[in-house]
Parts: C-alpha cells; structure tokens; sequence
C-alpha cells in the first residue's frame, strides 16, 4: 500500500466504486487525460462510497448549508482520488498538485464558496503535505450543475516521469 | 486536403468564416494562443456559417431546448476548428486534444449540461478519434453569457512539435 | 526597478498591499503556484491600495455598472500583478500571459462580460506588450462569487527558466 493510501486508511477515508451515472446518461470522455507527466481531471462531484451520487442536491444559500456543501466537497475529492487510483494504479504517483477549480452550486446570495471548496483543499494537503499538496485555487458561484449535484471540482497535477 | 478536413468534408460540414461581432464590442485578445506545442483556446460560441452569431439566444431550462443546445455546442466546436484552421493553417498539426470546459447558459433549474456538451464532445471524437480527441471535460451551467449566447466552451490542445 | 514596474509607476498604478480578508475566512492555498516555468494564478478580486476588498459589492447588470465592473477588473489585474511581485521578486520574470478566465458575477440578463474584462486584458497588453502579454480568454456569468466581489479572474502565465 502506497503512502497516500496509508494516510486515506488512517483516517478511516474510503474511495468510491465507479461513477454511478443516472440512467440514459452518456458521459463520452474520460474522468482523467493523462499526457505526459500532465494529468487533467474533468470535473468531479461528490459520491457516496458505493459510487452513486449522494441524495443531497441543489443550491448552497438555499437547498443545502455550508457545513454540507464543505463534506460535500471533500467527497468530491474521494471521488477524483478514486478516479486517480482507478487510471494511474497507485496514488504516490501525483507528485504536484497544480490547479484547483472548485464550483459551488450557488443560490444569488451565496458569497462563501470558499469556505465550501476548503473541504476539497484541506484534504488534499492533509494527503499531500504543504509542499506537494498546494495548488492554485478559484472557488466560484455557479448557476447550475450537472444532476443538481451542489459541488463540482475540476483539477490538474504532475505526475512522475517513470512510463509504466 | 489534410485527413480532419477531409472528414469534414464527407460529414458535410462547414467551418464558419471568421466572427462577426456585434457593433461596437472590442476583444482585445486572440481567439487562439500557440505556446511552444501547447495551443490555448479562447471562449468560442456557435457561429453561423458566415460568421454571424446564431439568432438562438438564451438560457437553456427556460429558452433552449437540450437538443437545441447540442447543435449549439456541435456549432461552437466548428468555430473552434475554424480559428485553429486559420492559426495553424491545418487542422492535422493538433495532435492531442487535452482539456475542454463547457459553459451553457442556464436557468437555475436546468440540470443537463453533459447532454449539451455533448455536441462538442462527439465532434471531436468522430474527427480525431478516441485516442487523440478524448479529453478531460466539464459541462456546467452559468448565470449568463457574452451576447446571451447558450453555449460558450474553452480548451487546451497540444500540437505536433515542426516549427512553422 | 524593472521595466514592467517602471511602466505601472509612469502610469501612476499601484500594486495593493497583501489581502485583507474579512475576518473568519481561511483560504488554505496560495495565491500563486509556481512549478518550474509555469504558474497558475488563483482567482484574484479587486483589491483597493490598503489590501482591502474594495466596496463596490454585487452583481454586473443589478448593482454594478459596465464602466465600474471595467475599473475592477483593471484592480483584480493590479492585486494579481502584486501577487506575482511578492512571489517572484520581479514582475519582468513573467515573459508569456497564456490564459485568463475572467468571471463576472452577473445577473441573468446581463450580456456585457468582455466589456467589463477588457479592463484586465487592457492593463496587461499596455504593461508586456501585444507578444508577451496577448492571452487566450473567456469572459464568462457567474451566478455568485465570494464575498460578494464583481469580478474574479484566474490565469496562467510562463516566467523564464533561471534558477532563483
């Protein structure tokens, strides 16, 4: 067992099965480009451990609080970890987090969508370390996402330079 | 005629002449950014034939059918190729397709977004293939867009490595 | 003095003291990820010259006027030139603008987007010149932003390959 699967297992963390897609939906591309040492992740929302989409929908300032909207964004990143182990076979091969872009499903009114996106950040540095685990950031207000899902996160990291 | 033009050709399909904009708006930035092999896409929307922009206006969920939108995104794709065309000069030096972000214009309810991008997603996969034209994606929904257009999507592709 | 900071002082341009963030808040990550030549800006608001977040709160098209969303995107693009002088020492390290997402909190009617990001876009062409500082862009509605602010841009630029 790699060390960041060490860290989820400590913590008592699970990853998610497989993206449970509602039925009729077709999602043609893949949760994860590798190219090089570059690896882009489309956007991700939270799952629940047996990969279907939790039951809480909607908009943060309306539907949903911003305690939920923080766990929901932590499930978020499980989900693309999960998605990382399924494509790269061990997790210690991300070695730089760069870019994180995290949309909060937003009522108007709703201006806290950072505090929503720290579920995401602080448990990818809590995995990763200050060091290999920071990355730069926007946590934004959107209209609407996919499914009524109330958090969704789209990234980019390194990974090392061994081909396997 | 290089191989994804040929394509085109025998799909029936017309890249749109360069954009129309409306009077007075000013953009101060090129459609396409070449950078060494990496090739950044602006913000592109559906394009009539001759440049125009589409009189179809709006927010899907509430003036766009999703079908709509899925030829709106189909579009948006052929005014991509048509600036890559006039930057690169041919459409066979894109070699990798990497990332795509799909903004539809959305009503707060409207929930679809994939089955928009969608358009997109399957144009390109048609004409470069699976291995070339996948690419990480998100598809989700904004407040509003330049002009009202439904759909506006961005992307990064990489090129061959010939200095020309 | 540089030659970047040279023209901002000609033009009488401030670059911002470090953010002032509303008590409470927590943002885990840095401004600025630099990973050998590439950096990855976050999402940057206005700031006014103290560090603060500047008053003007709310949405383009309900309370915030074109030409005011033009100022503050022209203030988001001076807090994130502060950004990359704290980080990098030297604006002039910064030799290729490559991408900027520019997101307006919008309301759902509103069309104007590039006018109100052409106010970054403008600053950074007069300050690297049209090679240097030509960037790919998206000037897109967002339904909410955090605390509030009009206008957040992200980006991504290339700095020069010294070793410092």
């Amino acid at each position: 067992m790699g060390v960041i699967e060490a860290k989820l297992a400590s913590r008592g963390l699970l990853l998610p099965a497989p993206m449970q897609l509602p039925p009729g939906v077709v999602l043609p591309f893949p949760w994860v480009r590798v190219h090089g040492r570059r690896v882009l992740l489309s956007g991700h929302g939270p799952q629940s451990p047996d990969g279907s989409i939790p039951p809480l929908r909607g908009k943060l300032g309306q539907d949903v609080l911003t305690s939920e909207g923080y766990m929901l964004a932590r499930l978020a990143g499980l989900s693309m970890l999960a998605s990382l182990k399924r494509t790269l076979g061990e997790l210690d091969r991300v070695t730089t987090w760069l870019r994180v872009f995290g949309m909060v499903n937003s009522a108007p009114a709703f201006a806290e969508q950072p505090a929503v996106i720290n579920g995401f950040t602080e448990l990818i540095v809590d995995l990763w370390g200050e060091a290999a685990g920071q990355h730069s950031r926007s946590a934004v207000g959107m209209a609407a996402l996919p499914f009524g899902i109330p958090v969704e996160i789209e990234a980019e990291v390194e990974i090392d330079g061994d081909a396997r």
